[in-house]
């Protein structure tokens, strides 16, 4: 920085952070929220980085504490028509169907394979897992990536038409960069097998394989011809939703998160949990709300129902990211 | 760095490498390993190193992919008499054992309060997890953690008269900065509760919470007084000893590591799942075999075991670092 501009800040600055309250040095980056609209849910969100990170200040958390969870589905990317795990396994079940004659009568594949979303919808997490469980075992976790991978290169969000690796919504990438640069540590939460969105997070969100926090599919470690290996198996070890949510971050991150970012009830654990932590902290609802640019539905949704978690986000005062209200933008452009 | 040295190290490029191959750019900090003795042991952790940190070199790794995982007690310090989290838990089953008149009789309670580290040695794993859910269920694990650093401040490894948290061995401390110097990421891994070593690890081995892997007592989200937290139980929920640790290691990295380090057959399976990786990798065992600066034992050690390991290592080429031969200081100078 330039030693004029140092300068005029030490001397203005009782000015600027009247004027510019949100430029202040603690909260870099600031201005990179362009598709944010100017309003108290941006302002909510800035004051906290600032306040997180101002040194001196009574909020000030070193970059140690500053853990951020984000649920995935319709937190970071659209759930309509479904979440994205299950539109791979649909796929992956269909094209298995032929050597499993079983599945036919069989719930959740039987749902799965004629794409009865509302049957897989009440199947919670428990069905997904069960579907991953089976489709997904007998190979090790580097040929489920394999698989993972070679699916999300092409597949797309049919209500889009946009791949779904192109599908995270900008102004949350916009916030997750905005965290980053200011020292906080990103997790994303989802309800199904956490080894499906490792295969992917860190291109689409920049969030390594280690943070991501799921369910997981039960893995052993064999020994084949002299060769060790991990092998999936087709059952499940830990099934991380809703009130398993908050032991599953604690287990991974070692903390209680001091932001964390949701949009259903079945998030409404996590939420609580950070809300009740003793120091700073911020806790945000995504509240779809815009049917033109994206989709709109909270109370009676089939995937990503918020009901109670909207009632209990007004009552407490939590910040809610009204789509039509806060956000100008909402994807970014793709070369398609 | 002066630009005359950058000049001539430019100059001399050659002769530099011939002569120093180890203080090459690619692997940082070279120098500093300074309580390994010159020999075979340093010099393979140090090509290693250099070999996948070498930009454009055949076995360039980068940094996301530089994984190393170490074993806790016996790698990184003493577990003679007894491993850490034994001598704190027989510590506080005698603090609480007025309380409960039922564990005179009952293993591995009984054991624990007569000190007798052979009962306690024959209950494994399950016999520790069992302690630690029985004396730290009922609290948060932020109460846990307060009666951990209680104990920790003050208890002394009684054959070293030396604090606990002063007794990492001071070669593998080394190792340590060694590698996190060169962008690699540093898990340590442990039989117990891994809540224990996460409140104090970050001071003594520069490793946060959430790179700490081990079992865990089970934790569950429970809402008092409208107040959520999460409350320990007295369970676990998963035990990663021997052919667990593999899985326990690939579900918090999401990867397979490159290096890994370890000292007794309870490794095993960690140390052959690593040495079964395509890519360049490094498998060390650490060997006590001095009596008179630490400990000497191996085949038939009550705590840290260590026999087909070793058979294994000698026969497979894995590193051995030999106390004895390839370390000439084993603890930093304390204030005592």
């Amino acid at each position: 920085m330039d030693t004029r501009i140092i300068g005029r800040h030490v001397i203005h600055a009782a000015a600027l952070f009247a004027a510019f309250p949100l430029l202040s040095p603690g909260a870099r980056g600031a201005d990179t929220l362009h598709s944010w609209n100017s309003g108290p849910t941006k302002f909510a969100v800035m004051q906290f980085v600032r306040d997180v990170t101002t040194e001196g200040g009574q909020d000030y958390l070193p970059p140690d504490e500053r853990i951020a969870v984000f649920s995935h589905d319709g937190t970071l990317c659209p759930e309509v028509p479904a979440p994205v795990e299950l539109a791979f396994l649909m796929d992956r079940i269909k094209a298995l169907a032929s050597r499993n004659p079983r599945w036919q009568s069989k719930e959740p594949f039987r749902s799965a394979l004629s794409k009865n979303l509302k049957g897989l919808a009440s199947a919670g997490t428990r069905g997904i897992l069960e579907l991953t469980a089976a489709v997904h075992s007998g190979m090790t976790p580097e040929e489920f990536e394999a698989t993972v991978n070679g699916w999300i290169a092409k597949a797309r969000n049919p209500r889009l038409n946009r791949l779904y690796s192109e599908c995270g919504l900008l102004p949350m990438l916009e916030l997750l960069d905005f965290l980053r640069s200011n020292g906080f540590r990103i997790y994303i939460v989802v309800r199904g097998d956490a080894a499906f969105l490792r295969s992917w997070a860190e291109k689409v969100y920049g969030v390594p394989p280690a943070h991501i926090i799921g369910s997981s599919v039960r893995t052993k470690y064999e020994v084949h011809k002299g060769v060790p290996e991990l092998v999936r198996r087709p059952d499940f070890d830990m099934l991380e939703d809703g009130a398993g949510r908050p032991p599953a971050i604690y287990r991974v991150t070692g903390r209680r998160p001091i932001a964390a970012f949701g949009n259903s009830d079945g998030d409404l654990e996590m939420l609580r949990w950070t809300a009740a932590a003793e120091g700073r902290h911020l806790v945000l609802l995504v509240h779809h709300t815009n049917g033109g640019n994206e989709f709109a539905y909270d109370r009676k949704a089939m995937f990503g129902k918020l009901d109670s978690a909207l009632d209990i986000a007004r009552k407490s005062g939590w910040t809610i990211a009204d789509m039509t209200k806060d956000w100008n933008r909402f994807f970014a452009k793709t070369g398609k």
